[in-house]
């Protein structure tokens, strides 16, 4: 658009010239207006997605859980190829909630021996599924494909039984917030009921003890959320474990990991399409589409806290995309248009209330011993709710009101205490607690927590490992990345040999 | 809501049972659905914002800018009190860009000396108002209340003549987004042209000569943005003035930083409120209320990364607001409730396009040599675009192609020594430069990089301070708090006591 005659007041000017789109472009400006090439393009992503719901208006109410994958093209970008556990046994959560049933999906590589005793669990981090390797039923690499094979991989599956899960609440073949509440037979939406780290595990356990008759695994392992799945699985089994393997994970959530996350959840939660957690298109609101923007910010925070500082800096520095070029508000620097890469790609595979929910249950992640005992006395109420056919009843309507504070109430020594009092189960098992210098969201002090809180230098059974600047700058995402520091390390213990 | 009878397909509930509001509430699910005060809250704002819109629907569409803050309820909490220099000159821009004129609001503390030789320049951050400290004209305490007055202060104000100015760019009173494009008398929007730090200076020093006389400051002083400025002051005009203070900033910006106000700014832009900017009501869209959501997440991110994880370990640990009950994806742990109010606090005050651009400015903060030798380039193209009275073209028409690239292209060292090179000019000025090692949006080690360009150990006019963190856990906003170490090593420098 070119200018007119410059300082004419708009009213002089024609109004025909006035442009009708949503976004008022005045013709005459000092200076030009700004183009937004990157809100364009989200727009138009919209408008796909609301064209695809026409095409496909046929589209059953009930689409049965496991399968959904396959006939929804929006967030239901579903590894196939998995296995699925039905359970159909009540679980009682940690936060008052239940699950009638549910069911899991899941992943093997190698051969479970004779006796049972090779089988390796691997827990995944937030939003991975259970497609940790390639497999003749899914030949696509899978997210831990380097670490896992025959002989000199780090998880060798000529000797070990792997099996990986999709988590409870996530998207690739887990009950989840997508998955249809028996009450009604619609997606559980924002009624599925929260969950807790111990929750997940609680439901994995049934898969290795009901499906496959495991007594006990010969090491619970595991990554990020799943350092923590890992340990809880230790002090929540300490009978049915061997060992466990605890990477870049934590005992109890800091406050700066969960503002990283709060951020992340309330950016995608005031997407308007988000539609407090109802965007699954249904008969009766066949229109719907997901929250595509919220969840791409959201992911683009979220990978800010995933990588390193001296990482980009080498990788990018700041330098802009090109030089010559007049500064824009849409991505202008490397970094940025590596970030906008990201959360673009993130956005229109996962399901956005998963994300909600399983982020939630990091930040809630607490392995103390006053956090057994609150979330054994939920889920018993949870019990009594549902045996009384009592559903969609919250439990604080009979617990004690709420206590409303500023600042923290326990100090700092109390929640170690505390901790250790919790985690006194795992202190029998040989463990491996890995650590990442660089890692900024759950940075490497919270990993010699962990192994303090085990006893430290006086336990013979606790092995920790801090990887330094000089050998990692990936942060959080050294372990999808590190074939010798992790890999390496892990595969050494895994045959005593650390 | 209670349960009617459990697993009840909805179909077979009369129809009158559903709830006729946007969102879907199913009367029955097997757990009670989620509520969200914090998003009903959200919704409230909106609706009182528009019927505050309908109050004062006489507004006319001009209205002088300096002024706007008492007639503007909505994002105008502007501070009265300042006085405005008026400048008719046009400023030509560093990003090809030309504001025809300017204001620029600002305070002064202490008397001017005869000689004019005891003038102070404070410069502030990207969100603070010219209103550093109480006044007659204005007696509600500044932002740095306790670092300035008579005597015992930091900076004495019977010694020093301190001027405090609201950033060009800015929403308390200096020419902004917010303000009218002389050609068209309509608000600029994202008509406005983009600004560099550089341009800051430029409009403050006019302000220095042309209102005050004043040929050479006593001291150029500033943190976090205004470190920045501070540092850029003494490279643009060397010559006048005599000492530069810089704490907690940079000599030019770094990804992470880069990054985590890539995500402010995505956040806000993804507000349908923002509009592509156009949000302010003139006669013709009178209807429009701010991004006050978006603001508000911006600002929940931005703290974030203004203070540090210890400090909130030993203030809210990871403490839950009430243990009890059920957790909610609303604010849950204290720590997202201080994240929360210290976003709302921010979203009704400040102008939403004013931060997209200084955040901007300060990602392209660069005072390499390179950078001038670009922008001065552009300026010179601006000034003869203006002249031909080619106003609202875009400079890159007649500029090279654009060369895209996907990672960075100079090495370190090659920047390094086009910082040297461009920061010359400032290794004649005496230099104090305070770091926090605390700080993670600016840290520590860029300030010392910062020094170490100067000379470092060879440069004896440049002072270099890293504040342990056993000195202060405030991180990134330690300068608006620490009046012992920041404050007390400000006031020794400029007294040449250090």
């Amino acid at each position: 658009m070119r200018a007119l005659r410059p300082m004419i007041p708009l009213r002089m000017v024609s109004k025909r010239l006035i442009s009708k789109t949503v976004n008022l472009r005045v013709p005459i400006s000092t200076n030009p207006a700004m183009k937004f090439p990157c809100l364009d393009r989200l727009e138009q992503i919209s408008e796909e997605l609301k064209q695809r719901n026409g095409e496909r208006a046929e589209l059953p109410d009930s689409v049965e859980s496991g399968k959904r994958g396959n006939e929804d093209p929006v967030y239901g970008n579903v590894k196939s190829g998995f296995e699925l556990f039905h359970s159909y046994e009540p679980l009682f959560l940690d936060y008052c909630g239940v699950l009638p049933n549910f069911q899991i999906a899941y992943e093997t590589w190698g051969k479970l021996n004779e006796d049972k005793s090779n089988a390796i669990l691997i827990h995944t981090g937030l939003s991975a599924s259970s497609h940790a390797h390639s497999s003749p039923l899914n030949k696509n690499p899978g997210w831990w494909e380097d670490f896992i094979g025959p002989n000199n991989k780090a998880l060798d599956t000529n000797k070990w039984f792997l099996i990986c899960t999709n988590v409870l609440g996530g998207c690739y073949g887990s009950t989840g917030p997508s998955s249809l509440d028996p009450a009604d037979n619609l997606p559980y939406a924002t009624r599925f009921p929260m969950l807790s780290v111990h929750d997940i595990i609680r439901a994995q356990n049934r898969l290795i003890k009901e499906k496959f008759g495991i007594s006990k695994l010969y090491c619970s392992l595991g990554s990020s959320l799943g350092g923590m799945q890992s340990l809880c699985y230790g002090q929540l089994f300490p009978n049915e474990v061997q060992r466990v393997v605890s990477v870049s994970g934590c005992a109890r959530s800091h406050p700066t990991s969960i503002a990283m996350r709060h951020a992340q959840r309330q950016v995608l939660m005031a997407d308007p399409n988000w539609n407090r957690g109802f965007y699954y298109n249904t008969k009766e609101f066949p229109n719907r589409i997901p929250p595509h923007v919220g969840l791409k910010l959201s992911r683009e925070i979220a990978t800010i806290s995933y990588r390193s500082g001296p990482e980009w800096e080498s990788r990018f520095g700041s330098e802009r995309i090109d030089d010559e070029k007049s500064p824009v508000l849409c991505s202008d620097f490397l970094i940025e248009s590596y970030l906008d890469h990201q959360g673009q790609k993130f956005a229109l595979e996962y399901d956005a209330n998963s994300m909600l929910y399983l982020s939630k249950a990091m930040d809630l992640f607490d392995l103390s011993q006053s956090n057994l005992n609150r979330s054994a006395m939920k889920r018993e109420h949870a019990r009594m709710l549902f045996e009384a056919n009592k559903l969609n009843t919250t439990c604080e309507e009979i617990l004690q009101p709420p206590k409303r504070k500023k600042s923290r109430t326990t100090s700092e020594d109390e929640v170690r205490k505390d901790l250790v009092e919790g985690m006194k189960s795992l202190r029998d098992l040989n463990v491996l607690i890995i650590g990442v210098k660089s890692d900024a969201l759950m940075p490497h002090w919270q990993q010699r927590g962990i192994y303090e809180v085990l006893g430290g230098d006086n336990n013979h059974k606790a092995i920790h490992i801090e990887l330094q600047e000089s050998q990692s700058l990936f942060g959080h995402d050294t372990f999808l990345l590190d074939q010798e520091n992790v890999g390496g390390n892990i595969g050494k213990f895994l045959c005593n040999d650390l």
